[in-house]
């Protein structure tokens, strides 16, 4: 129980500081405004660290089902325990997000960016278009996951391989990276959990000039980084180390 | 005697630094008026770098009245400690905002935004609201406690636990984080005596241009911050690791 | 082979991650316009972090043919293995720039700005002068050269010396340090697999909008590089350590 | 003979790097003129890093007349070594910002801002004030001499204390520090050779639009450094460790 737990607090660290930010930066009557992307893929990367340096020695802090799925598939986590620790994400996206409209509570009510608001929960594409988006956040999550796999520092011989504590700084620079290169395009979920846990907040939750929840949209920052997940730990195992 | 001499240095030089931002960005006749919000930040980051790195390695550099209570009452710290921890953390953070005065006494002589030079001492909210405001400095040192907690590292079964000087750069990323993303609507005090300590040298200081020294908002970056942290000890007695 | 791979798969995570961000700040409908230069030149940096951290413990993390060639100079490199890492890296570059397109399609498709396009892939002076250029060049890289001796480590007695994944942090350090300060003329090739392999793609992908691919520019960055390495080189071995 | 030369060259690399980011910003006709204040300190702050880790082993990485200085009041550097690491310091700064003048040729000749060339060499006060430059500069060196005291780790009782590679990255983050939080009033010289080395060349380079060298100033970037290291050893030594 206790790695679930620390899966749960891990998440729930990880979207109140990452959707911090993008509140700070987005919403009315704050001192942030003008963080810009900078700001946001800088605030991600230290709520990353956090996360990670929190939960890390406990649970392995993976605090993304993508990450989940894609070490069981090189066979390098037990399977058995990937529903709990992906439900366990989920639960901490969801009270992270609300943790977070708690803390800016005063300025949900003035704001009326109907985009902005549901961007400090859940993401939105700068162009719509499904099949780019989708080959975007596949290629993001492709790219951070076979980071994360030479990170977490597992020979192919080794039966299971996570992230520990002092892994919290590579990674946090690791989505920093992807953050701010690759972010342009759909606000880098890369992570199913990050987005949907948040976006089913954003329906659910009392806001004041909040709009539709672009469920439209919902399909792709789940499935595009658990497909890229997937082909990074098939060319893991393909390589080895 | 030396504990309390450190964390008196320890927390001079984090406010110096720390309020030596803020002043940089809001004054007049400065050179860094561009900073904005990543500059605020950042600076109060590495202010805790140097803070923390100096003092770690004899008090272990609580630097805040919040930790030193939450380090207690978690049984961590021993209380006949205590109240000369929290004096030498004030007066620390009074001599420390003393030198950011001197150091920019020609752009004080010039800059005629009252809130503004109040800032360079303690903060105020952006939208006041006694409710919320409290919440969030709650929140905020909640997630900051809860975190300083793992990166001490203490074991439940040890006696006390501390940080050293190995722990700079965790902290100091930890407060990028909590600042940059939480620190939106209340400017992020999360330590009594970085708020109330200048703020009474902002009484007391002979500046031209001030203004009223907001003393209806100063329980708030005091109290705040004492409940987030105790909160953070009784989850982490819950939770042990 | 595993070396070449890991050089392969190191130089393409640096290309898709460090021409990521300034095709985020440079083309139409992104997220990240407002990164400007500081933007630029972390996301560089943290792209060099990634690179190196996944492919340093395997090959040793070059990622650049200027290094290689000062490393095999100084005779810290076999010459035997020199054709297949230069050859490695700009195949590496080459795909890394073609996952940044197809990242970005979308947002290539609305952008007219050739230069801008252009840059995404290779670079452009800010004021043609091919004497200065050169000279720009040449120096960033005999400084980059010159600390990456020291930061490999190597003691004049060893016969090679090459980086591991504990040199990843100083070398993106290194690479940000070069690129804030003395990119500003030349936009900091120090890297000609990086400049000349982009450039190639750049001729070849079909891109709506782009314009020419600036050949008249291309042996800068190509040579530039290779003349400060080498200087460099020269230097290290006059110095020993 | 060895210390005094990778003196020069840490120094050299310092000036090349930090004046550089300074010639990016303020120079017409470069790509990082929109870096600012947090581009102008973050580049100076990976100079720090660039220049202490290239030459801290050997050297011990003053790479600044004021640490030396202090380091010998307090009994824990050799006074016989105090000259020729000085005129080391000085020589580095000066050849440093030669370099970056060949680095951005082009770019000082076309560019009419008489004192923002300077600047790429030298600091000038944002309000001049003899006294409080003075005194300003005295605070800055003060809180950057007594943290790199503790940062190169010395106990009371050992003979000679001095940097190593691995301070390089706690050293650059306080410089860091310093330079955001406190350099707003005088551009935080906090080293007589970074300032007064670079202004006799700006002085002596035939550089088109320059105006005069502001040496009504140079005494202040020499004298207040001095004077706030000298009081960092004196407390140093007053509180041991």
């Amino acid at each position: 129980m206790m790695v679930y737990l620390f899966e749960f607090i891990g998440t729930a660290l990880l979207l109140l500081l990452g959707n911090g930010i993008v509140a700070n930066v987005v919403l009315k009557g704050t001192k942030g405004s003008d963080a810009g992307w900078v700001g946001i893929t800088i605030g991600w990367g230290v709520a990353v660290f956090v996360g990670v340096f929190v939960s890390a020695d406990i649970s392995g802090a993976h605090l993304n089902p993508a990450v989940t799925l894609g070490f069981a598939a090189a066979g390098k986590f037990e399977w058995q325990l990937v529903p709990g620790y992906i439900l366990a994400q989920f639960l901490g996206a969801m009270v992270g997000s609300v943790l977070v409209w708690l803390t800016y509570k005063k300025q949900y009510e003035i704001t009326e960016n109907q985009e902005g608001i549901l961007n400090t929960f859940a993401n939105t594409p700068a162009i719509r278009s499904p099949f780019w988006n989708f080959l975007t956040e596949a290629i993001a999550t492709f790219a951070f996951m076979l980071a994360i796999f030479y990170i977490a520092g597992g020979k192919m011989a080794e039966e299971n391989i996570s992230l520990g504590s002092l892994d919290a700084l590579p990674v946090a620079l690791l989505v920093l990276a992807i953050g701010i290169s690759l972010g342009g395009p759909t606000g880098y979920a890369i992570n199913p959990a990050r987005d949907l846990g948040p976006r089913i907040m954003h329906a659910l939750l009392p806001i004041k000039s909040k709009g539709h929840s672009h469920w439209y949209y919902a399909w792709i920052p789940v499935f595009g980084p658990i497909v890229g997940a997937l082909l990074a730990a098939l060319v893991y195992m393909l390589i080895g180390n």
